[in-house]
């Protein structure tokens, strides 16, 4: 499969002009392997994105949101998820879970989430911070995918604990999970009437949401609201932009308190852009066209490309069933030390008890091509 | 004075290529009178910031800072503040104000500041919660300037409470002033002796500071830590970023305690861009040739041409002297009234005591041209 | 007026016993002249209360509030208030005003309060540290009582910055004032209209109520709810328990919200005893048989006499008129250290600008017998 | 082993004065059987307490520790611990815990304690709140005792999180755990030794230390600092006190830093008693003749002759060593169902996976006397 990130305008106007306009990549430049597979956020921004600031880039505009480009958020989300939203966009990932969070749960209350979520493994204590100490109560899970059994449990003990325990304030699930792995759609509806059940809003982390709707095969509403999502993190660095993320309320009863007051959340936590429109242009560029959900397929193939090589490969194991866009490998550490003296870039995660070699984690965006994958089967298979 | 935004290289180009770059804007093409004099943040962002992000849009770097163009925000800063500097890179002011403050006062501490200080106005009360509840204890002044006098006797006031009252722990100036005054260096080095005669740093709200250097014709240094600033709040967006602001630590005794564990304060509050080299490239980009300072230099004279032509206008005051490129005027309300209808944008302020009329301001920027200037002048004599 | 703190039973055991039960004292007992006026948290706790607790020590009870004295307070408070209420103990009246305001303001919100409050200037920040960092906004008054013009230009001035300024969620009176001060019934009921016109609920710090209640002649139903007082900090410590206040909710729309998991706040600020009732018994002696009122009717009578004695005295201003048991005194400076050096306890106050002489305060409280206050006025006209 | 509260005195004074003085009891007054077990905080406060607080309510004397009883706890608690001690009394376990902790650890660090600590399980977020947002960092074990390798691996682990993961800050340990045993000395000097190497400082709950004292018969000192440990959340209300801890730092290069301004801390968090005293008395009843440690021995002996009574039944089982005052039994449905209905008083724990029957908690206190202990057995007998 080529890679979405060719641009015909590009190469026209560098054909004309004898000189390459700066950012706007043709891919047929570069003949370079790329060989950093350690995040999706170690791309560039695709040249949508970086063409939609340089539109925005038009005049004065009202500041902090007041102006067209943003005002047309809610509108286009409201498109693509097929129903009533609010949109507010902020600069990372993390302030979109930790500012989303804050509106859904009191300084006194908690989260119940995964083990391995984001909010309580990468972002160093952000969502505590925002939520001014509540705390994060995780249950264990086999791959990262949260088990109802497992979560009524959780709730109950809590709940058992009376004023001596957090009371649980929300339910934060992460699609696709930071294992690779991707809930099927009445896997999530489970655990979000669980939820619900308990008057307990649901919070989805979408860092990788395109890169599950692209797996699952199924509409942005089916992800995300019609199975009982209230909030999502909308995830828009790791599938093309420059930096782009956003808080997307699903309006509903439960929503309506976390409304109140949100903008006053951003700005109180220095998240709110003077100049708005570059924040929005960066978003509605990857909504245009379904961009983002074609960026993300060109990762998932490319990660499945990587994932056949591998099963080709005796020496390696493959822990999590790989169905997003992250591979996790288990190798040989003399595989791994090379890998790493041949340029390649990856995290090794900390191996499991009573595996020997390496657990490394391999990624893939709109930016890796099939040369780029092939090249990394050669080296692993030499 | 000239606009500093032509682009000759951006000129060549549409000659040849018979089309206009996206965002590479020629001035020569806009015949468009610009009317919005609301703040210096609703301007696009400046060619040269727009171009360096394109520059940066290239291949796949390590992400969290660990970039190239990051790694020489330092030796750059260095170089233009002479000094050894430690630099973080945040998208806002709000964000760079509250998280230099973090680090150098405890929750149960306070900050001293002018009564007109934006982090007391302005940001939504994003310092304190940055600093977990620690308390702004504001002094009145005639025009934002604090008064050495006041400051000792605020500090030996507060000092009297014993632990009834939380210790201040950090004094905070702004230059350019919230009033569009300036301190002439020697009184940022008497308020910043007397702080560290009692133990305490100080910070500098530099959100408009290039514009006070332009003013003064001093050099970064002698504006900053040769007067005694310890950390700096260096404004980025209000001179021609896109969004880039930083927080620069002048190497010292008393900074050495507030730079540990700084970048966890800064990934903990949702700031720390996995792509981090937009925000560094902007930064570069301003320095680079001294472009924030002919920015702001030539936002300043078109303030001058507005004071000068408004002299010459019986019917408004200028509360305060304009030494950097935001105006105060107390105009007539019909004439408030006429300029909102002819389009024009600006901010009422709220009224001194005893005073007819409205107290508006007017904000120029790197964007503002004579004959915009003019425009406005005609209007107000109309 | 003789002293309430005589306790015949006291006297017959120590007849009939020929040993001084410890802690029940019978003032005969002591000849010596009391020159502590440095505040009403100095004496003893009155006998009643040290009895009461000795009485709670009685056995096994189930712990956390759940205990017979406990469940009672709702009921006596509620009669003594003549409506509904919820009682919340606490040990300090910095935790009673805290907790209160927590409940009523968010983390981005703020409190309205005259500039002299005892939550901005005499806690330590603790109001901030409970309500996560939102702010205090206050307001500057003649002697502590706050004006109802100047409360509406605050509001009004708060609401024009839009987000920019955390918005006020609670107005915070103190009766009687910090001043000495007590607010007429129609005033409080006049800043109370205005609240709530605002939708904003009221607290009262009433940590010397019983000593407004006693100057006005009203009822404590008059002083608070009949005033549109939402929540009260009971003051119980000042006028005579060993350590006992309370938040006192009067049950209304306004309020409801604020009840939703307050002992979860209180539980999570280590403030929940495990033995509560000798909380509630010290609260339920005060309450018993007009106790409270008593000791502070006495504690105002003996602030007269002082008032009174100096009168007749040349070389003293009194500022503010004594309505309570608060005397604030200029004295000239070499009266002031005589007193010191002839053992007499007191505060200094910062003294007003312009004026020469130190500005003093002499408390008085149910322990202040009317030798005591006469041995004072002969040291001063000495 | 007899009951340490009879008191000779109270009896003589009840036979001249044909009248029980309030609150000093005498045992043999009362011959109702004691069926509270649910925890060592629902007894009364043992009378040598009482009296202390009866000849503590002595006349005016400053308030905020100034007094000349507060001035003494620096002075005897370093005598009891042979070292130089700095000694905040508090009113609740919780307050001392959270408090101590806060002093240690900055807002973006963590702490690190076992699953089963209070901080973690019963303080309703506390420790948390005042740390404004600091995380614990939880490690399983068998009983309630730490693990050394799992201690390794844990701040291994975390610290190769680098600035995602919030470093640890401070060792909690619980002495005796909330599982009743307790740690032999030379392994809370392993783990303390552990947490040095890595320049973590090391907090002791010390909720039931004496009982832990008394277990091991070693001295305070040998329990405390040298092992190791740093601060301790002196424990003195489920040893006897009304409501009285105590966070007691033992001065060294560790604890200078978190000794700065812990006053203030203490202030802001409305923990500061204007009568400090009544605290102050309490605490140096406890250690007056070892009386602490006395009612602790009493208790857990109360509980060995539970256990040996438990021993002889054939139907219940004991999962942990008891160790000091509490006990863990597994009993059938029934047999806790009976009990109830009898009026015994304990907590249901969450039973363990595949155990049939109900975990309970039987604890006893200085209050338990044989006759109760007795009691308790023939009914769980029958």
């Amino acid at each position: 499969m080529g890679s979405p990130d060719g641009n015909s305008q590009a190469f026209q106007l560098r054909l004309r002009t004898g000189r390459r306009v700066a950012g706007i990549k043709d891919d047929l430049v570069t003949d370079e392997i790329r060989k950093n597979f350690a995040s999706d956020n170690v791309s560039p921004a695709c040249p949508a994105v970086m063409e939609a600031m340089m539109h925005a880039n038009d005049g004065c505009v009202g500041s902090y949101g007041d102006d067209a480009v943003s005002r047309t958020l809610n509108a286009r989300f409201g498109d693509v998820f097929e129903t009533e939203v609010m949109v507010f966009p902020v600069v990372t990932g993390t302030a979109a879970n930790s500012l989303a969070l804050s509106a859904l749960v009191a300084p006194y209350g908690a989260v119940l989430c995964d083990q391995s979520a984001h909010i309580g493994n990468d972002e160093a204590g952000a969502p505590e911070f925002f939520m001014h100490g509540a705390k994060l109560i995780t249950l264990p899970s086999a791959d990262g995918r949260m088990n109802p059994e497992a979560m009524r449990t959780g709730l109950r003990l809590n709940a058992q604990g009376g004023i001596l325990k957090p009371p649980i304030q929300a339910l934060s699930l992460t699609q696709a999970t930071e294992w690779g792995t991707v809930y099927a759609l009445p896997d999530i509806a489970h655990l979000c009437a669980i939820a619900h059940e308990h008057d307990i809003p649901v919070h989805l982390d979408g860092s990788r949401l395109s890169n599950a709707i692209a797996t699952l095969g199924c509409t942005p509403a089916e992800a995300t609201w019609k199975s009982g999502v209230d909030v999502l993190s909308f995830g828009g660095t790791k599938c093309g932009a420059m930096a782009a993320e956003a808080v997307v309320f699903f309006v509903n009863e439960r929503t309506r308190p976390a409304l109140k007051d949100f903008e006053r959340r951003i700005k109180r936590s220095g998240h709110m852009w003077s100049k708005a429109r570059f924040l929005s242009a960066q978003l509605l560029a990857l909504l245009d066209d379904g961009l983002w959900l074609k960026n993300s397929a060109h990762a998932n193939a490319m990660a499945q490309r990587i994932v056949d090589g591998l099963r080709r490969h005796a020496g390696v194991q493959l822990p999590f069933e790989t169905q997003g866009n992250e591979i996790f490998v288990i190798a040989p550490d003399r595989l791994v030390e090379e890998l790493a003296a041949a340029g390649y870039a990856f995290y090794r995660w900390p191996t499991p008890e009573g595996v020997s070699g390496t657990l490394i984690r391999l990624v893939t965006s709109f930016y890796t091509r099939a040369q780029d994958v092939d090249a990394l089967l050669d080296e692993i298979a030499a």
